[in-house]
């Protein structure tokens, strides 16, 4: 664990993360003691920050994931990168020259992982809504009570869960966005109000550019013919058994989706 | 500082308040080393961890708050109490028995406070829209980068600015909740949606209970006679001049808000 490149297992109390969740995070996929979709996950990371107007040395956070991905004991895993505003300002309001902090984790991927994306999983509509605010869509803040909510919803059967907005219609999973096929084409929710602008999810508008992205209703739900759930850790998990509200669904996994898994694997962006 | 009854200035890293603002808090306003409206505020304190399903040990924070308040160098000032779900489970799924993590922890009451009540303050509208979420409103939990984007907003000549849900309706101030007198009745929001339920304007509520709790659009915020802020901690705020997008109202301090205010400084609840 570093935190500001120094190692060490605790954080000052007076941290802005722990009381107001005021930073931005990433989790990172590590190959061969390489960060997977690197380009994409900074430019995300310096956007959040952009938005939170929280400063970001990006030299220091280079410098520190190469100490860190070149000596640890793990080659393959999962690096989280948490950057909070630090400690310091007045209650909410945080100080005119913030001093970040920046945490780096390496974790082991789960091990149940690559069978979900060989076998497929099932999923439950979670009755916890998504919070709506356009002014923080999209971002990957450290504000994640709505995930952690719908995580308490979920049975051992399930795998994921979909998350809705307040008005029903379809935003995401709990750790992960969602594709659906409607026979004719591939659509995925748009994020202009609620959810998280997965890396995995820019990555695969960029191999299937006619992917419709647009509001996503209960209808167009139980009448998909095919469903996945994607993010950069874990790729693609087919959907075979969806749960939604008294619907139950069972799906095929299809060529395409199959592709697209092994133009995962095989990417060495 | 007492974390879990030691005293210490640190936090595991691992802690789930970091990473995903899980759990909740409360500032108590102490007066010669008394917690002011605690009944209140416990109340609160229960609801909230019960709704996020995280265990509180009421005993112990007894014990702890106890010990605190007896030998801190400060009688009076603010105590924090903040109650994370703690460490474990796997990453948003928390873990099956939490071990939460309590902190408290004495600041002095700042000292511009008692100023404003006495002269009153300038509010501005801020543009960051609260988030939306049923689910999620009225508790006091660790989401807060609303507040703090609103705060971001906020110039040294404004002690406190106003939030509006993403449809314009007013809901509370960034630190407060917020009254209005539209010329025949107090007024307050409903928070069925957003904003948090304080415990001042849970006490403010039972001395006028005549006050009518709805949906206030930009019309009657810029229609009313008078206008507070208010809060457990500094208790009411007369607002005397209102800056509303282009709009401009100078508002005056009437006689009930001052015999609230009076209430209030002689309040042993």
């Amino acid at each position: 664990m570093l935190v500001n490149g120094q190692h060490q297992e605790t954080i000052a109390i007076s941290d802005r993360a722990l009381h107001y969740g005021d930073g931005v995070f990433e989790t990172v996929l590590v190959r061969a003691r390489q960060p997977v979709l690197w380009s994409r996950h900074l430019q995300r990371l310096q956007h959040g920050c952009q938005r939170l107007q929280i400063p970001l040395d990006t030299a220091c956070l280079h410098t520190e994931m190469a100490e860190l991905l070149d000596t640890h004991a793990l080659t393959h895993g999962v690096l989280k990168i948490l950057i909070s505003r630090g400690s310091g300002g007045r209650g909410y309001m945080p100080p005119a020259t913030p001093t970040p902090t920046r945490m780096l984790q390496m974790h082991p991927l789960p091990e149940d992982y690559p069978q979900y994306s060989a076998r497929g999983i099932q999923v439950m509509r979670c009755q916890h809504p998504l919070s709506l605010n356009p002014a923080l869509a999209g971002l990957k803040h450290l504000n994640r009570l709505d995930q952690v909510m719908a995580s308490l919803e979920l049975t051992p059967a399930f795998q994921e869960g979909l998350m809705c907005r307040p008005d029903g219609l379809l935003i995401e999973g709990i750790k992960s966005n969602v594709f659906l096929h409607d026979g004719r084409q591939w659509l995925t929710p748009d994020l202009q109000h609620a959810g998280v602008a997965g890396v995995m999810r820019d990555w695969l508008l960029q191999q299937i550019p006619q992917t419709r992205v647009r509001a996503l209703g209960e209808n167009e739900v139980l009448a998909a013919t095919e469903m996945f759930v994607c993010n950069s850790v874990f790729g693609i998990w087919p959907i075979t058994q969806l749960h939604w509200g008294s619907h139950m669904r069972q799906l095929a996994i299809g060529e395409q989706t199959r592709q697209l898994q092994a133009l995962f694997e095989g990417c060495r962006e």
